[in-house]
């Protein structure tokens, strides 16, 4: 069993959720954990998702689980859908397991893999009872994530799911020139502006923002005066746009779906 | 000793605060704790208690606890009397034990269990020195917990304690018709206002507000549109009102002790 | 090896960051140091530093570290000069090992104490690669905490580095008829305001405010009426102003900088 075989003695369990920190949400799925899988260790991925922005999820999720040992379950609870039709799933991917809701935020996961082993979460054996309709993290993702770090197989779960929703941003278009046309998909804590280009490690050029001012790509803050724009290849690898010692959001104007292009240089 | 059998090899100590993410007072209770303590788990339950607010406090840690497995210990500091007389507690019920003050913060734990094992913490022993006026969390409570959690019974950290304050809220009373009049105790970080009436599983009904407007009970968000109302029974059971991806305490206008009514709608 | 000897089998590895609770920064860092060290503990000092100030920074670190234990690991990412030449260092002092930039914010941990074992972090053997220009505390600090987490001797990590910077913050300064002239460093979470004067425990004596107005230091809140401001030894023995149930950074218009002075009363 591969679910088996990865389960270390101590497996780790992150959470990614949009709880905040003013009430007890993410405290009470810990707690849930671990009367089930004692030896799990529970690990913050994030709890400051804004409220159901499953954008921003979908890309922490997607630039974060790389960086966890093998046999990591990841759970993550953007789900505006709670209570609705929507399915909840469990899958299997990169020898880790992630948990959350079919709503495009496991996206990133599955990005140019081969088919993945996905369940939908059904096997009501496995729930919390009684089972509320308004938290399944805590009634039902949260139980199915302790009871894979015991050793449970995915299979246990519910049945095979076939189609889980990609990433909920498009992906960057190419024009004339070699011109890569993208756009901003999430702001961050220090102002900085995130977009869906992912660059090469090693890449120059300069990227053109919304009413033509162009940006060359530095390699870090330092390089420009404070107050000064500048195009980094973020620590994810995707092109962002920032100010030094300032906040590039509100200096620019810019926002989700803002309009940005990068000319790549082409070395010779 | 029930508070040795009690303790498991790697006992979970939560921590329920009003400290916010700004400083280390958080941080530093879990040094005291591991270092006393070094086996146990410290785990986070809320730190986003606003300010000396023992309602809220009292409202998660009621709603919260049982979710731990037995023989974890709960602290809890949201203690605007800090250095004044009145006590600091740790009492057993329900096979978990609680350290907090006596404000009413640990009403629910008590709420309707026969007298519990309580004792005031004064046995200076178990306190750091040097002691300070201002911080008894990290100073008598966190030791405490650590102490606790190692094997020692509870009544070593002071005397019996006999009458703990209950909930800082009232009870809803019954009115005419069988109608239930309550009041709103808290809003969370999603706009929804929680109140103080519990309903039973599968209830089926309608609340009325200030000022008249009728809101029926849902099972999920997605039963109305957005920006409409509806009420919930919330993931601890009490009544909630909320506004579909929305605030109910904006669109509302509602605030604690606004008052609500519970009409059930009996089933033939 | 006094780094081996310093070694408990599960080490205690601390956080503390301007990172915020917005983005996964700090979950990515857990998960760097779970990869490499499986069993040490991450525990969170603090991660809401604001962003880049160093000396909230420096303050938190050098009235936390203390309260853990021997051969804890404390990580500090509060690090504006990111990618520039501003060295990454580790230091031992106390029994404990520090990580951070060389930019002041380890300043604390050295004071008054004999010279401390100290490296710069540069054998890119224990850095992550790909190296980003943008988040080292991913990728070199926290797996060189890792490293020695495990029972790597700091000399593995780099050169021996001299002098690190000292404090970001003026020390008071001694005048007329001995009274102490000193200056706000810090606001907290609950408005206090926070200054650079450390009283001895027992201390007595009344503080000078900007324009004259001059406080008592009280040993608790409750000894002044609600509204009132009140001088206090904080809970990390610095001279501190309040406001009873209020904000002293508000009501008393101070902020960084705000000159205060000290008149200790002398007990005949």
């Amino acid at each position: 069993m591969s679910s088996q075989k990865n389960s270390p003695l101590r497996p780790i369990i992150t959470l990614l959720t949009d709880f905040g920190n003013e009430e007890s949400y993410a405290g009470v799925m810990r707690g849930v954990i671990l009367g089930i899988a004692p030896r799990a260790r529970v690990v913050d991925l994030c709890h400051g998702i804004p409220p159901q922005d499953i954008v921003t999820g979908a890309f922490v999720l997607a630039t974060s689980y790389r960086y966890f040992p093998p046999g990591t379950l990841h759970v993550v609870v953007v789900d505006p859908g709670v209570g609705s039709e929507r399915a909840l799933l469990a899958l299997e991917s990169e020898g880790q397991r992630f948990l959350g809701p079919d709503n495009g935020i496991l996206g990133g996961v599955l990005q140019g893999q081969p088919p993945v082993r996905a369940v939908r979460l059904e096997n009501r054996q496995y729930f919390l009872t009684p089972l509320s309709h308004v938290f399944h993290g805590r009634d039902i993702l949260a139980p199915a994530a302790a009871h894979l770090a015991r050793g449970l197989p995915l299979e246990e779960l519910g049945p095979a799911f076939k189609e889980p929703l990609p990433l909920p941003w498009p992906q960057p278009r190419r024009g004339a020139g070699g011109a890569l046309y993208g756009e901003m998909i999430l702001g961050d804590h220090f102002g900085n502006c995130v977009s869906n280009i992912e660059l090469a490690e090693g890449s120059r050029g300069r990227v053109e923002l919304p009413g033509g001012k162009v940006v060359e790509l530095c390699d870090h803050y330092a390089q420009v005066e404070p107050g000064e724009p500048l195009a980094l290849r973020g620590s994810s690898g995707y092109l962002e746009v920032a100010v030094r010692n300032g906040s590039a959001l509100q200096s620019l104007a810019m926002e989700r779906g803002s309009p940005v292009v990068w000319h790549e240089e082409r070395v010779e």
